[in-house]
């Protein structure tokens, strides 16, 4: 049954299902494909095509029922089960992302945590004890964890890779700054935030130098975006 | 002189100022297109091109001076400078932020901190009193900050970017986990944990389903992607 599914169609369905929460949340047991597409800024056209790749949902007319679907949705984004996640790096990003209760609530449960510092390895957080990294392999591989979380500094991350693919782990969300070489059959998300920062610094700064421009003379071109 | 560039342009350029920084590390002092090329994972020819929408850089033959091209690159993506940046959201999230070195090396720095829990108010992070979030639309708009870091729960955010539009702040980083309507003129990136982890239990649980048919029986139709 599943087909190659793209990345975008991933993440509407993820962003309908938390929509579908939030009615469920105010009471609402119906829900049509309009007002879903009104509430998630697409189509009824796109919602009722996605959907349609995993089977077919609701009645015309009568709209979707909100608890089912939200069951449904729950199976085909894998959240009705529980994964075991490895975390890497037990810093600031590392333990704000321990604590992250968006991980348990979607069933990613840390069940590892390691550091290469060794000060940090045989303290505990929550039941997990921390490990030393060069443990890595043995430790994930030994639990069968589906999952390993990188907050690792940069340098850190090829041989984390090498490691990761030989421990048979197919998931990988990394928070390092550095683009990976990913091996074949696993699936990487990166989470950048250095990257979004510079992003925003490169748009403020360009900005600044249209308030230039304008604020020089009379030259300006009236193109600018700037609101 | 700025036209408009691509978000992916920028995104290129950032990268490039990554590696060069790496390289300089490592007493690189030259490096060619080609060899930035490879690192980056893209063609000499694109670098060449995403430089020269900002003027001309490094001399044909003897590829581009590290410490120079840093210097511009830096210039470009408003790294050179020093940004005011107000902080909503004083939880796990927020104070994991809020300790991350990677706004501080990029000139961002957190001159006010807001919460709506009443008894984190007053309460200081570094130098940072932390306010109520009550305040947020005098507090950034008599402070005259550059950007707004959201961090707080999604129900909290229509009301907010409301008040950030109206304080005339241009540049957003948003943690919570909700699509934003955003003002003309504001540039809002996303940063969202939530919907990167349903991709990934997306991901294991559609290979769980193909082991499934796999192990089933020979029906399979080997166009897995699976590695």
């Amino acid at each position: 049954m599943p087909k190659k599914i793209s990345e975008s169609a991933v993440r509407r369905l993820s962003f309908y299902h938390r929509i579908l929460e939030e009615l469920e949340e105010f009471g609402t047991t119906t829900v049509s494909s309009s007002e879903l597409a009104e509430r998630s800024g697409t189509t009824a056209a796109q919602i009722r095509k996605d959907l349609s790749l995993f089977g077919s949902f609701g009645k015309r007319g009568l709209g979707y029922p909100v608890q089912d679907l939200i069951r449904h949705l729950r199976s085909i984004l894998g959240l009705d089960r529980c994964w075991r996640v490895a975390l890497v790096g037990a810093g600031r990003i590392g333990s704000a992302l321990f604590g992250y209760a968006g991980f348990r609530d979607r069933g990613f449960n840390f069940v590892a945590v390691l550091d290469s510092d060794q000060s940090k390895v045989g303290t505990t957080w929550g039941e997990v004890t921390i490990r030393h990294a060069d443990d890595f392999e043995r430790a994930v591989a030994s639990e069968r964890d589906d999952m390993v979380v990188l907050a690792v500094p940069a340098s850190a991350v090829p041989g984390l890779m090498k490691s990761i693919h030989r421990a048979g782990v197919n998931a990988v969300l990394n928070f390092a700054p550095t683009r990976l070489d990913v091996p074949d059959g696993i699936t990487v998300r990166d989470v950048n935030i250095v990257m979004e920062l510079e992003t925003l610094s490169f748009a403020l700064s360009q900005a600044e130098s249209r308030d230039a421009v304008r604020s020089d003379g009379p030259e300006e071109d009236g193109g600018s975006r700037s609101g």
